[in-house]
């Protein structure tokens, strides 16, 4: 591996854009905290009254029978499941509170928990856009191109859910040739698909041939997780509560990501929306530990706001930004790890998209949030996944991960000798002190454009956006799919053909 | 007052964007740290031995005498200065920890300290652009124009400098045009020019004018500020020591900020770019102290880094983002109040324009900055004074000023009865607590389009860059002059006419 590792570096080193190594990330700083423990606790109690009171609903016999043993008061008529508040900390405490996960390069493993930051791509887009093909929808071709500058990007620990949909292949089977994609045009962790058992067994299995393992070792060495969206207010539907029984059942991630959206599927103030975002959280993670105590959770925040003219939701607002950083505090208050998201709701690669994602991504950063989805390539409140807002995305991000670097303080990097060496009035390009350092001292963008002005405008004045449609074309160009063997490779191939026939013959 | 206030308001409520009232603007939370205090002590005592052993260099032979007098070793020769470090310390501890600007409309006074942050706009660009006029010599017909924008803009606490240069009026009494400009068309505090000693005394005089008050009572009740960029490495011009020593004799605000630009005058680490900002900036502001102890100062961080590849500076990358927090812990060590600056390198108002200056902007809020200046409409590094950029700006602070607005957790926000109101699977559009609050639950922004894909394509699919420009149009079309006594208009034409013959009479 180590071999075929260094092979694959020295074949990629002179190609393709400039950029960061692959690294795992943390933030050393002190989570920045906006609500006092007064309030985190304000909110606690009111989200087990929320359990308590009103509970969940959940649309799944298995579920509710379970729930039902364990002890909750469960209403079979309304399928409504009330929640002692003891039992849900006591099923809450046995998550751990960090965990990892081995996709099948085990170099991608990735830490989730503590101070880690892991960025994954876009997940889910019905569309997809690039600068000269315009908005389309979701297709094959487009979802294993927008993996190819996932896997290429440095920055991303791990491919997010998938890209795109892909509109022209079979809804029943499609996830197959997704998880082949993933498998064979990335070496990184990845999601699968939450929406029943069908789908998230399919991936553990493959999964399992990727690895050369069974099931059972692959519960105790994880390599996949779900994102599960409550359906916000305060259900969860029979397709979720499958597809989370079959990942805790299988000992694979779950996170939970209520999606509550302020004014919309939660009340109109964020203060609200969090109680209901804590309560469904709280709730659906306990299930998860019911089904297998100690299966690896994460506690997902979408809390957003709607725009109260239109009630068009809206991304990387003041609200949203509130509620990430609130929501850390929360997960942190339970032990769990945390996942967020870098998201905006323009409908172009321009200001507003980046200003609406730096907004995310510092809000992100500032949680300690454990895992950043649709870090790179979201768009248009997620209705599509940008080629060129990946390597907006991809900038943004790296300079988020320099900023989290340490800063070294000692007598070398305080340089006065290089002070006496220049004297007042003089430059430090020539020093000693600044030749021994300059290569290495500052970041080097990807996408920024420093040339003067000058220089810029007699290349033709490219804006952010044009640079970032060549970059990512460069990117798809010196792609490169991670090696593989090639007796893994047929038996992924012979499991999809295997399974499109048994799905494609079940009844619909 | 009120009453012209109160009309002026109803004049100007239908008319004009939409935007968030002028207030006074805190930062709640607690200031980010990423260096610890063994660190920030490390830099301290670095800086200290700088001014001990290299000491700074001041071109000004008053300031030589006034130095030598109260203690510090002047070699006459080089015109150096080594600093006792007890002495510098004993008289940076004489500035005080907050104080207050009062420009000629008292609605308009700023607190410069603790908590507070106040935004002024950008000063000193040679240039100016907008999308339709293109990039073109500032004058002072733009002059004016971006001072109505700025005026106009509630987010703006005060105007930077001179918003670009007059290169269309003569060097010599351009400043005269600036002053009257800034006292008729706005009634924000505003900075005077510190480049000799007629200018700010000018503006002093002016001020004075304005406010119906002595030069004294002036001293006793500040308007203006003027920035002092020392000329790094080490070295204060003599038109900067007099600009700083008329402005400390008249007690009105020095803003010591070294322009630091790691690899170019300062050395090629941030850590050692620091050290010398910190020197440099306390031995001045020891100077100011001693001109006129408890004058108000401010310590001001400008470290940023070149590109090591071209030599051109560069603004907004993660070097400077951890400049601008690290420069506020040292601020706070000192408890002098701190200004830092929104910048970018971008030569558009694109994408990287919007993620640069949203790394500043965070990272001032962050660091507790007390003013940040270049708040609105810097582009190209400072080059560029721009119209667009000036709206997304603004943009961009009004989110960073609801976000540091403290969110309330009470029964009433975390509306456990709407979710029972709702219930599962159900909708919040149309419950009781949504439409008791819709209305104001929310910030709406300026510049971002929320509008689906559909409706903003048939809009014309305007970017954000169209957008702003059509916004300051619609300010400028707007612009209402902030009322003045005609009295003190004619007395203030008179000050100006009176003031450009001797200027004009004078020996270049």
């Amino acid at each position: 591996m180590t071999r075929l590792t260094q092979r694959r570096a020295a074949r990629r080193a002179p190609t393709g854009p400039p950029q960061l190594p692959w690294r795992r990330l943390r933030n050393p700083y002190r989570p920045l905290e906006i609500l006092s423990a007064d309030q985190i606790e304000f909110i606690h109690e009111s989200s087990l009254e929320v359990l308590e009171r009103l509970g969940l609903e959940f649309l799944h016999d298995a579920t509710l029978d379970r729930l039902a043993r364990a002890g909750a008061r469960v209403d079979r008529a309304t399928r409504r499941v009330r929640f002692d508040r003891a039992m849900v900390m006591e099923l809450v405490a046995k998550a751990p509170a960090e965990f990892t996960l081995t996709p099948r390069n085990p170099e991608r493993t990735v830490i989730i928990g503590g101070n880690h930051i892991n960025f994954g791509g876009v997940g889910g887009p019905p569309n997809c856009s690039d600068l000269e093909g315009g908005r389309r929808p979701g297709n094959y071709k487009d979802f294993c191109n927008l993996l190819r500058v996932e896997q290429s990007l440095n920055i991303l620990h791990m491919i997010g859910g998938q890209p795109v949909a892909q509109q022209d292949n079979p809804a029943e089977t499609r996830h197959l040739d997704a998880y082949y994609a993933l498998l064979t045009l990335s070496d990184k962790a990845w999601q699968a698909s939450g929406l029943g058992a069908v789908r998230p067994i399919d991936a553990i299995d493959m999964m399992c041939i990727a690895r050369g393992m069974s099931r059972d070792d692959l519960a105790r060495s994880p390599s996949l997780m779900t994102v599960i969206n409550t359906n916000s207010p305060l259900r969860v539907d029979g397709p979720m509560a499958e597809g989370l029984t079959a990942m805790a059942e299988h000992g694979q991630g779950v996170i939970v990501t209520p999606f509550t959206l302020a004014g919309a599927m939660a009340p109109v103030t964020i203060a609200g929306a969090l109680v209901q975002q804590n309560a469904e959280a709280l709730g659906t993670i306990a299930l998860v530990q019911l089904i297998r105590p100690g299966c690896p959770v994460v506690y997902g925040g979408f809390t957003s706001n709607v725009d109260m003219k239109s009630g068009a939701p809206a991304f990387g607002t003041p609200e949203y930004t509130q509620a990430v950083i609130a929501g850390g505090q929360l997960a942190r208050r339970y032990k769990l790890p945390y996942r967020s998201s870098n998201v905006n709701a323009s409908n172009a690669v321009d200001a507003q998209a980046a200003y609406e994602s730096e907004m995310s991504i510092w809000a992100c950063a500032m949680a300690h949030c454990n895992v950043v989805y649709h870090a790179t390539g979201w768009l248009e409140g997620g209705l599509v996944a940008s080629f060129e807002k990946m390597i907006l995305d991809a900038e943004m991000l790296q300079m988020m991960a320099e900023f989290l670097k340490p800063m070294t303080i000692n007598k070398d990097t305080v340089a006065i000798d290089a002070m006496a060496e220049v004297g007042p009035g003089g430059h430090f390009f020539g020093a000693k002190h600044t030749i021994e350092h300059y290569e290495t001292a500052f970041y080097a963008p990807i996408l920024s454009d420093w040339r003067n002005f000058e220089s810029w405008k007699a290349a033709g004045a490219p804006d952010a956006l044009q640079r970032a449609s060549a970059i990512c074309k460069d990117l798809l160009a010196n792609y490169q799919p991670p090696p593989i063997d090639p007796a893994i490779d047929e038996a992924l191939k012979d499991f999809v053909v295997r399974r499109k026939l048994e799905l494609e013959a079940a009844p619909a």
